[in-house]
């Protein structure tokens, strides 16, 4: 019996000789791979952290709200100071983790006969929630430079009718912010093809030198804009993502998420960190100063850098990008190889982690030019 | 815009016209209807969690440990103590709610082109997250006394092929415990109908007057037990299923588990609460003897009652099954209509709770005999 291995279960056949998703986890002193927050929680937070779940194990026996009422009320108040667009309670969902969102946005639209299109490279979990809710997957265009090509996105969506269209800004891992023409001329595109629903996955949008394309749900009921709390609020440890939506898509996530999907806790503690928003954003406004840097650092030093309005620069190039990577790696320093080919990306840390990041690609490009 | 619904929405054909899960949330003096442990978590815990949370908190900026292997260690401990059957690490898996544990289990079991049964009425979540899934749903037979009727059960099994086999023992809602041979002989008849996977969801077994079916592991690579803290370990509010299963079922899942699923606050108030077994198992204790007196006293007053391993009830025949759940209801107590016709359901409370009910139907009784 302890012969038995997954090809020998009856699993489903596009399972089959595949392996999990995930970066590797290695003990490096500066992990700058999975585009973390490095700032741990302020202390106070972290009382309050204590404190809201203490009472919410008081009740710990009962079901949490199903709904989530309070901290979607919470989430849609901080969309609309930020944002300047107004969204409510109606407006908001949440789920464990943006890719939970996405997970019932596609069992709710997407799911076995009908296929979703994402422009790559991008943020590889959209393909992969797709193989998971047998959703079609199409592969898009990107230019040369990594933003999307306006003319070939609208051929690929005209040509494959995509049930739904995955807008990434800015782009993972690339850093790619996507102008808010664009995405309303992929909207019409894709309205115009089939009436599909366009998810813009804003992971990373507070880290952008512009603003947030939430003003663009008014008056498109297809439209959704998908949210974390992993990267701004420094909680990748919570789990919590969440979207911004006409009513009606709210309402019809609900036919499909689990019932009670949401713990008390993770409620209690998310609860928490929206209280200590201003300080986290404080945060955010140092992690840019700090990208910034390596963008120009990078380019100091001679290597190529995309434009980055996330937390994190994609940089090269390189002959084999891996090799580099491993390179590294043995100067104590994991950034990430998403496998595109000639390029790292490297997340922005504290100052102290990004020198040592940028001393030890110095060394390489010393030693390439050596 | 605000006209939009869900049907003027591109969702998927099977869910127009749908609604929701959820039992209705009322606020009444006493509520058992949904099988909640009535007992909240002692104050030691409550504290417990605290402690570990606010640790848990400090790192909240990275991302959990994927694998969560301190917590299916610690699982993987309590089923062996409890069961007398020895699992470890690589045999467990956690996610949030056994409805998620399901989910990844029909995505890698189930889907597209795959069927799944359940003898109904059962455990309604089971043919949700199959339709959620793309899985197709077998409603399989149960008998007039809502056992397994095993040589029908084999006959649709034989008949239908399915690719996964739920057997639910306590069965909910009905109370119904099946013996470990009928599980041995649906594991079998559904191994020569096809090689499928059987998923025993054991939600309630820590109620049961019998042992878990952990033991049947041995030998049947095919075979997944399903468990939940939310009820023996009162703590429905954390969302925290699992399964045992051989090591390559584990390793399966992890082929569309999102990755990071389960959150480090998860993680951490779930260890709590394992440290506490020892009490928490006490009150499982008090509430069997709570369930097996409203079995008797039901019984007294004159209903029909189905034998119960649960911490619940299934009490009738009622001509109105609704219409005696809206007279309870009146009387303050919320108890559950399943729609299994002439039945409903209680949930065993704390004495109180339980006295409280009892007063309710012994009044129905008099007002129907009169």
């Amino acid at each position: 019996m302890s012969d038995v291995r997954i090809d020998d279960l009856p699993v489903r056949d596009e399972l089959r000789g595949k392996s999990p998703y995930g970066a590797p986890q290695l003990d490096v002193p500066v992990r700058l791979n999975t585009n973390e927050n490095p700032y741990p929680l302020p202390e106070p937070l972290v009382e309050r952290i204590a404190e809201r779940v203490r009472e919410a194990a008081r009740h710990l026996n009962r079901y949490p709200d199903r709904d989530a009422v309070e901290l979607r009320t919470r989430l849609a108040a901080y969309l609309t100071r930020t944002s300047g667009h107004e969204v409510g309670l109606g407006n908001v969902w949440a789920a464990n983790g943006s890719n939970e969102v996405i997970q019932q946005l596609l069992q709710t639209f997407g799911g076995p006969g009908r296929t979703a299109i994402g422009f790559e490279p991008s943020y590889s979990m959209h393909a992969l929630i797709a193989r998971g809710t047998g959703t079609g997957w199409i592969s898009g265009p990107r230019g040369e430079d990594f933003t999307i090509d306006l003319a070939a996105a609208r051929e690929a969506i005209a040509g494959h009718r995509p049930d739904v269209v995955f807008v990434t800004t800015p782009n993972n891992p690339t850093g790619t912010a996507v102008p808010p023409e664009t995405v309303t001329a992929l909207y019409e595109a894709a309205q115009a093809a089939k009436p599909s629903l366009v998810i813009v996955d804003e992971a990373y949008i507070e880290f952008s030198h512009g603003p947030s394309l939430l003003p663009l749900l008014e008056g498109r009921p297809h439209l959704v804009i998908s949210r974390t709390m992993s990267k701004a609020f420094g909680a990748a440890g919570l789990r919590l993502g969440y979207l911004a939506a006409h009513p009606a898509v709210v309402d019809a996530v609900q036919l499909v998420r689990l019932p009670y999907h949401l713990s008390a806790v993770t409620q209690a503690t998310a609860l928490a960190a929206l209280e200590h928003t201003d300080t986290l954003l404080g945060y955010v406004e140092q992690l840019k100063t700090e990208r910034d840097r390596l963008v120009t650092e990078l380019r100091a030093i001679g290597y190529e850098v995309t434009a980055s309005d996330a937390n994190f620069v994609q940089f090269g190039r390189f002959a084999d990008a891996h090799a580099a990577w491993q390179k590294i790696l043995d100067r104590g320093v994991l950034v990430r190889d998403n496998g595109v080919p000639g390029w790292l990306r490297v997340t922005a840390g504290t100052p102290q982690e990004n020198d040592a990041f940028l001393d030890a690609v110095r060394e390489l490009k010393k030693e390439q030019s050596a």
